[in-house]
């Protein structure tokens, strides 16, 4: 059914109808592109705000990534018809849009590459999409073979479709000395400011051929014809009409028409993408196709090259090798995958959440730390000199905050100390707290220290009168907005966020140094600590929030919306929870919130508004924040369990985040365990035909704190001032486990295995014991043999 | 292929594929509906903005109504999918989604009643769909009857898309206590204050079924399945699998399972729409399919006999027989009704462009003179005190100005006394300029005739040094935005309209007493005219503006942009153009902007951006603003040629906006004769091919100044204070005509016919000759018969 290939680092599926939004994706920094098992696919480009060039068949609405994204006939997609010349007979590549089943297909999902194999009446179709690592355009592949005993004569048909382009101004048509189908537009504006931006925009979307096509449609309503996408008119003709489009809907189709002997192969090539005008594209089609460098490699190879490089840069920092071998495919190939892919594009937004941007960045210190020192001081230099942060982080002159971005939240200084400990942990570089930076608001300029213990105090002075923080229209939650918009409400989970917050700075004050300030913070956690208790323990877990009307919410007597995941798991981290509170905050969490696909975010799921909670309330049940499995949520729970040394819960948790190994676990999810998705589907109980079913969007700050979850916790391998602390909380049942870690320039080849005889942990460094389990003065460029024994 | 069938109001389609994009509509006050010949529907309803209860399969834009609406596999429609229960042959009515060609087929557009009669395999499906006159829902009959000599055993499924409602909640289910399938939704909103809108939203879309069917799907991917919308799974088994969608796509599918003896029919009926809760719909299924009047008719039957009364109080005030029996045909059905539509929805928008809403209602003073009287007098509530009107009337206290409305434009204030004119000439209501209204900005209140003054004064008053008046962002047209955004752009055409203004208010201040300020005004429009004849004349015809820059273009030397027709024909109204200029520029415009489907707008189209005229330019040549027969602009010129006495000219550019009567020009329109859509494309001369295609968008400004050339020009059966001055300017090949007139509550029958011996026209009224042509001393509720002898 589907297989991973380690050392190819592909993913295959071999069936179009088992997972059928089963996806892949591929991006570079200015452009993200993810396609589906059977051909749909969705595309954006910056220019600087997300844009696209193969389109919806209406006019769609502008908004942010959505989950679950809805397929439907029409959706824009890359297709390969094949007609046999001799019978008519006509199946399409992948599967859409003809929907053939095939006598063999494979959708195999790589790191830099995306390719199908389908085989079907004795034609083989392999096709294959990459990217360049600097333009914005689509690499194609697709190669014919001839699988019968006898000559075949066949047409391909490549469909790359183009869509709704505008209401202003569309068309299309074939260039004949660019071999490209070109099609026009005029962005839609109505102000005339807007001019002036829509004029620079690359309007155009091409697909530029490698060989000359026998003929070519550009008019897609000439192309369907009455047979319509499925069985396209213009397919049964010898040859397409060469239509124009005139303000119709534009296409791109090129057929080619080949007679193949037995065992015979063809391969065309193609780009496809926006431009600005014919002059890019008669560059585009210089550069990729006819200039050749040194190598007598064409621009076309050097790029799928070049982008394979710069996938492989954004490898993790351990390899590892374990009893679960779908731990160490997720772990090896698509986990720092997904985490490069959020720090190299800020999920191709302008405006990142604060929250999300500096979370991404917590993720890129472990693969490239000189670009989330630069993310840190560029999220500083947006703070105000009050020590708020704002809602977005602007990375565009042109910018503006948008969407939820509109709308206050508070929690935006928690995730400072947060984020850059994992920084500092494994990059040391505590020269980082000095440098000076300035406020957004006036004000001079200050040490990262200061503006981060500014942030800290603003959080501190953001509280009532019983030392609870204001949620104001949200935190974390963001449609939780209706539960202190008077300026009354409390968040429980903020201010045992804050209390945790204080910790961590309180520990890099000492590391840095400045141990009496840091003491200043931890009393304050101290007191947060103690605030939690009075005012938020229910008496099994914690309370999530008093609304403006002081209505304590999230506890045993509200009938919806019980008992919510992140207070709990904070308070372990935040220290707020005792022994006896955290025995009992992790039973109601295994009984309440955990399901076969991890914990849910809250439950049981609200069913209807809650007024003075919000947005949230009126979310599907199991969906999205409203009681679905958050893995961003989740992942901090289980973060929060290995803190407290449980392992056991922990690990099972974690694993519940991968898809598979088994049929009828990636069938529920329809996933392939290329990426973890922001969700699955939650409301167990209440939906099981639909729970655990993935939102299938990869924007999701749970995989930094996965990694964290690998580093600090699962391996115990993380970063500390003297060198890498060593200290796995392996479960119960691995025997060994083998980790290769780059860390500070080195790598450690670290070997776990348990022993007989062994009581607690035992770290031998190049064989000699290291009694505390630090392995010290760790040098760039050194290799280390490190060996752990384990109690069995 | 298709008749008029006249006496039931009726226009009919014989095949789905000859123009699929025919359609007909419907409305209500809070509704409207348009269908097209193979089952695409777009519907919406106000609350009080338009919104929609069946969506596209994506996240749609908020937009204006569209031209040129493109269709697509999924595009939202109504189908019935019938399934032969021995062969398993499935085929669906009216023709989308499976098109299956028919044995025969109809697709009747009335004017409160669309049907469907659809053969095929023996099988007749007839389909209707009206509305109720108050009520937002739409009311489908779907009748089934054997035309084999044997029994059938069939199923059918009426399919009612729902698409995807939202992505925060929705979801579908069957409910068995209102034999409803019932989709939910929450409308999406990020923040808070805006749930207190979203919360009166009617947020469910329901299907609600008279005879409760065997069985029911309401998930769309279930429902398709493999087979996709062209030919469902679901269809394949014996009975749907009755599944609910949960944060899935909501379909709405019912299944009947039927026996027919030969020739035995079954009747079906449905209501479909949007409800806020499950009680409103309990309601509906209580007043429409339960409880029935006192001559035992239920809601349905009731409602569509009271939508027909609706319709019908919407005919206008002649009725003709020429010998032209399209003009007839849409002259006595069609255009009354899209008139009525325009006055009664004001385009279904809570804040219509001024000058739509004023022209709309010039149209509304030939059906319903009190709602334009009041419509008046809101428009002129909307005024400042300056005399400048708003860019769009605000309808709905929650309403704000939107699109295009936010970008300001200078000629509002010219449509005041060119539309209260036509009301004046109809009424006699002189009274009105007495009425005392307020303005919008404080001030007081002042008469409607000081209002209006203040409108030309405003007018006036915005010209530059040289008498010219400036064009800011826009004129009438809208997207002619850069040639005076600096400040200093004149508008040709405004500065001949403000000419033409003074002197059609100057003629109500004679007939309202007020000579003295009417010699003024006709002293200003004399002064502009000189104006315009100095700056503006090029030598064959009038310059369209002068830019920022004082470019003057739409003149002879410009390539394209070259001759705009909106000035050429003002002039004559205005009285600019003497007998020779008259002569040159209709010579220009026939050789210049006629086309087989009407004058062009503006030759030759713009086929790239130029920056000093804006917007315009960039539209796709031929449609839209650039190019395009924009009927609106066609009609003015056809109103200014009856005026200056050129009704030869005038008639053969009338007939053009009426499709057909030929086959040919029926596919090449693609539109049936039920409405005047507000362009066929244009270019001409550019793309033949697609020249003379209907934008299938039946709001207009065109319909009331058709009918005014019919009143004023065409018939010559314009009021005037005295009472009717008949006046016909039939064109020279027509024998004789006959009209009706309902004319200040009177009925005059008219006969015209040419004469042998007639050098002049002669007027008999009642058999006595009128020497002035005029019918004096009309008095409501009599009957009057009018003869006249025209010159052969």
């Amino acid at each position: 059914m589907m297989r991973a290939i380690e050392e190819e680092e592909y993913y295959e599926l071999t069936s179009p109808t088992l997972l059928p939004k089963a996806s892949g994706f591929l991006w570079n920094e200015r452009m993200m592109i993810q396609v589906t098992c059977r051909g749909y696919a969705v595309a954006q480009f910056m220019q600087p705000e997300p844009a696209k060039y193969s389109h919806a068949p209406n006019l769609e609405a502008k908004t942010f990534m959505q989950p679950e994204q809805p397929y439907y006939a029409h959706h824009p997609g890359r297709f390969v018809y094949v007609k046999d010349e001799e019978t008519g007979e006509v199946f399409s590549a992948p599967y859409e849009p003809v929907r053939v089943p095939a006598d063999s297909y494979t959708f195999a999902v790589g790191k830099s590459r995306i390719a199908w194999r389908v085989a079907c009446r004795g034609i083989l179709v392999e096709m294959s999409l990459s990217l360049p690592k600097d333009d914005v355009m689509e690499l194609w592949r697709v190669k014919v073979t001839n699988l019968k005993p006898g000559k075949r004569r066949i047409s391909i048909y490549p469909y790359f479709t183009v869509g709704y382009m505008s209401w202003m101004n569309q068309s299309g048509a074939y260039a004949e000395e660019l071999q490209a189908i070109v099609c026009s537009s005029v962005t839609p504006y109505q102000k005339y400011p807007d001019y002036y931006k829509v004029k620079e925009f690359k309007d155009k979307t091409y697909l530029l051929a490698e060989h000359a096509p026998v003929s070519w449609e550009a008019n897609q309503e000439i192309f369907e014809g009455e047979g319509g996408i499925t069985a396209p008119s213009a397919i049964n003709l010898p040859e397409l009409s060469r239509s124009e489009a005139r303000y119709e809907m534009p296409a791109s189709v090129m057929q080619y028409r080949l007679t193949l002997n037995p065992g015979e192969e063809q391969t065309y090539r193609f780009i496809f993408g926006p431009a600005k005008d014919e002059e890019e594209i008669a560059a585009i089609r210089y550069n990729y196709f006819q200039r050749r460098n040194a190598e007598g490699e064409d621009g076309f190879t050097a790029a799928e090259r070049k982008y394979a490089d710069y996938i492989r840069e954004g490898r993790g920092c351990i390899e590892i090798r374990t009893p679960d071998p779908e731990l160490d495919n997720m772990v090896n190939h698509w986990l720092p995958r997904q985490m490069y892919y959020h720090g190299q594009t800020n999920r191709l937004t302008t405006d990142p959440q604060t929250r999300n941007f500096l979370q991404d960045h917590m993720g890129m210190s472990y693969i490239k730390p000189e670009t989330a020192r630069k993310a840190f001081l560029t999220a500083l230099s947006q703070q105000k000199a009050s020590g708020a942060m704002p809602d977005g982080i602007i990375l565009h002159e042109e910018a503006e905050l948008k969407y939820i971005n509109q709308v206050p939240h508070t929690d935006h200084c928690v995730w400072l100390p947060v984020c850059i400990s994992t920084y500092l942990d494994e990059t040391n570089d505590y020269a980082i707290l000095n440098e000076m930076v300035p406020f957004a608001d006036g004000g001079g300029q200050a040490s990262v220290f200061e503006h981060i213990s500014l942030a800290i105090d603003w959080l501190l002075g953001d509280r009532d009168e019983r030392g609870l923080n204001y949620i104001n229209q949200g935190d974390w939650c963001d449609p939780m907005n209706m539960v202190g918009y008077k300026g009354r409400g409390v968040s429980g989970w903020l201010t045992i966020a804050t209390a945790y917050a204080c910790q961590v700075w309180a520990d890099i004050c000492d590391r840095s140094g400045r141990r009496d300030v840091g003491e200043t913070f931890r009393i304050a956690a101290k007191d947060i600590n103690d605030i939690v208790n009075t005012y938020l323990w229910d008496g099994e877990w914690y309370a999530r929030g008093i609304t403006d009307d002081n209505v304590v919410f999230g506890i045993s007597s509200d009938e919806e919306g019980r008992i919510f995941i992140n207070p709990q798991g904070w308070s372990l981290l935040s220290g707020a929870a005792d022994q006896e509170k955290k025995e009992k905050l992790m039973r109601a969490v295994r009984e309440q919130l955990e399901t076969p696909y991890g914990v849910e975010k809250l439950g049981p799921p609200y069913t209807g508004m809650r007024e003075d909670v919000g947005r949230v309330t009126q979310k599907h049940p199991g969906s999205a924040e409203n009681g679905a499995v958050y893995n961003h949520a989740a992942a901090f729970y289980i973060y929060a369990l290995y803190t407290a040394g449980e392992k056991e819960d922990a690990y099972r948790l974690l694993r519940k985040m991968i898809p598979g190994p088994d049929r009828e676990d990636l069938i529920q999810r329809g996933q392939l365990p290329v990426f973890i998705p922001n969700y699955y589907r939650g409301a167990y109980k209440q939906f099981p035909r639909t729970a655990g079913r993935s939102s299938h969007l990869f924007n999701t700050g749970t995989v930094p704190w996965v990694y964290r979850c690998l580093i600090d916790g699962l391996f115990g391998l993380q970063g500390c001032p003297e060198g890498l602390r060593v200290k796995p909380q392996l479960p119960s049942d691995w025997h060994e486990a083998v980790v290769k870690r780059d860390f500070r320039g080195a790598e450690l080849s670290i070997e776990m295995k348990r022993q007989a005889g062994v009581t607690v942990a035992e770290v031998y460094v190049d064989g000699d014991y290291a009694a505390d389990g630090i392995v010290r003065d760790v040098k760039a460029g050194m290799t280390y043999q490190v060996v752990v024994k384990l109690p069995i």
